[in-house]
């Protein structure tokens, strides 16, 4: 723990303040909603600007602006591919997670019986898309509990009881969204690409929370779908996000919403196939001057420290966090030992939880109400300060009191 | 024509080339490709960075920022339906037109033999998406030959011939991209509306080279679905569009790609439904502070003038082009008669259309090639100089000497 111990020193304190100088949406607040959306910094809204200044100046339609942007797409992917431990061909940039979910959820053949295991602890947008699914196809749903090994009991475990010979694919988050649990993901793909099913178990991972936060190198974590953002712990600009398709996954996974970018076409236009990687995914015209800002924010992260580094201060200010919280009377966290990652869920027994989230934010805290389980959530990030945490704490201390705690 | 010839008189002319000062874009070179993208103005770009500002001001993720953005989504939704002729309630935000198509096109639930009347003037990524339909469902599809009606002929008619009674959509630009033809579309969705097949045949239009540039009325035109984008002819910034569907149509469009922002749910987080307008089919975080640019960019255009007073005037200089054009020995112009909006497309028989964009590209004339027709495509905006048009016909000129005309 030296090290640790190292990095809060009242030096790098210093020189995380001055750091911090570069995100504009960290100096007016406390804030505690990476997992929303994380604050912007200057070099890469910067990155932003300067990519519209570049296409107005090229183009915006030309052989050279397009050029520029298709420049841009790749170089975009690589920087995503190498903070995930993959090559660019595996990648297709998305608007979103969600859209990179749906990508995955409506490529698969689906056939009336199939069965599709679900998380207890998705997020409502892939609860609704699965849901639709079921309805369409005629698939068989069926929910992992996983929520109920966030303290004791194996999720693997769990996750195996609930195969079946049918299951064609699991859809689970790396993060749990609404507890922090970090999944064991190679685990688990491990466990369902065993599996004796009628047909390969695929594995479909919500990592919205786990992209920024964990080390990763995706090609021995072995998921076959993994969607992620930008815009959350990368502190890119929304609106800007990927999914990552393991080599093998890519041949039997149709494209369904199309547009130019995913396919290939004839000297007379008209189309023969798709794009022999990831971009067969990809639509049509995006926001294309976000790429070089999530490219900025990244490499930003990388002056701060390396990935383990982040994810080890992350881990420190966590703990430190959660064991202030659970030292306060009226206050449960849903974990009963440390947090794995940057969230630490709460309960206030007896107290509106939407109640404190408003009082919080009046006096420049931002953290968010999760309504299942019922609980409000902090995001830590490496970027938070020791100083935030205590304050937070002080704050939801004067919140029991003024609600007669 | 009196009106028209006053609005080219040195006075406006000169007032012309101030207005054009707000499009950086413009500066540098004479631009024939709104049809591609249009360029951004200085205060849309000016709008963007100021939403930047203001999310990481309030948020970038709190109540009062998700607030602001729920609020500019309407804004954006309302600044739109205006524009269009309809109410905010008929608007999906999407990324772009394509994301427009598929909504539509997934959303039907087809049955195998239900058949798809496709214009043969599409997009290549529409002809893709029709054909990944067809492989799924089994669907029929035909083509519907408007390409030769361009100076001879009526499409209406031609489309009602091809109209069967397992007909179920039919899939056609407004304004062709290609070949700049209008179809009349209140006729179209007429004889479809009418048509005794065995289901009401829909109608899905491709409103790329449309919005922008028509004076529209959506409530009158009665098109079922009409996907647009913002950053073509309005000039806003690329990566955000939408999808106008008739009130009528909404109920049995199934949403597709589905996420939190197109559904309800209850205080548990479980989905219940969807929203009750075209939200329903919006997904997830989006590159909010677009919303602002192509708000900025709508209301610039009407300090120029009306929608009537620019269509006006980017018919008027298209006669222009496509009469020097006509004139211009070794061009042969697609259109016989002068065109209807702002895309002139022509030919050089016996010369490479992609040397001579290239030519004219590095002469600061920004143009393109067209495969299907095999062609070049002149984009006129209302923002075009009369002495453009002179210099790229004079370019033209010099490209057919240069290469042995």
């Amino acid at each position: 723990m030296t090290g640790i111990f190292t990095s809060q020193s009242s030096t790098s304190q210093a020189s995380l303040l001055t750091y911090r100088q570069q995100f504009p949406g960290l100096a007016n607040k406390a804030y505690f909603n990476y997992g929303g959306q994380g604050p912007l910094p200057e070099v890469a809204l910067e990155a932003i600007q300067q990519s519209y200044v570049q296409i107005q100046q090229l183009g915006p339609f030309s052989n050279q602006s397009n050029t520029w942007i298709v420049n841009e797409a790749e170089l975009t992917r690589r920087a995503i591919a190498a903070e995930l431990g993959t090559t660019s061909q595996t990648i297709t940039l998305t608007e979103n997670v969600s859209a990179g979910c749906n990508i995955a959820l409506w490529g698969i053949n689906w056939r009336s019986g199939d069965h599709l295991l679900l998380s207890d602890c998705e997020h409502p947008g892939i609860i609704a898309a699965v849901q639709e699914l079921q309805r369409r196809f005629g698939i068989e749903v069926s929910i992992c509990p996983f929520q109920e090994t966030l303290n004791v009991g194996d999720p693997v475990a769990v996750l195996e009881q609930h195969l079946r010979p049918t299951t064609r694919l699991v859809v689970l988050s790396h993060i749990l969204w609404n507890t922090g649990q970090v999944l064991p993901l190679a685990a688990i793909t491990a466990v369902c690409h065993r599996y004796p099913s009628h047909q390969p178990i695929q594995v479909l991972v919500d990592a919205a929370q786990s992209v920024g936060v964990l080390p990763l190198q995706l090609d021995q974590l072995q998921a076959d779908f993994y969607a992620f953002t930008g815009h959350k712990w990368w502190c890119g600009p929304e609106g800007l996000g990927g999914l990552y398709i393991r080599p093998e996954a890519l041949a039997n996974l149709h494209p369904t919403f199309i547009g130019w970018r995913g396919i290939t076409a004839d000297s007379h236009g008209q189309p023969t196939g798709w794009k022999p990687n990831g971009q067969r995914y990809e639509l049509a015209t995006s926001a294309y001057p976000l790429y070089a800002g999530v490219r900025a924010a990244i490499s930003l992260h990388h002056q701060w420290g390396t990935a383990e580094a982040r994810y080890q201060r992350l881990q420190t200010l966590s703990y430190a966090l959660w064991q202030q919280l659970a030292d306060l009377l009226g206050v449960v966290c849903l974990r009963s030992t440390p947090p794995e990652a940057g969230l630490v869920s709460f309960q206030l027994p007896g107290k509106s939880h939407n109640q404190l989230v408003s009082f919080l934010e009046s006096n420049g805290f931002m953290l968010r109400v999760i309504l299942n389980p019922d609980c409000v959530r902090a995001c830590i990030h490496y970027l938070t300060l020791e100083s935030e945490i205590d304050q937070l704490v002080e704050a939801i201390r004067q919140f029991m009191q003024r609600s007669g705690a």
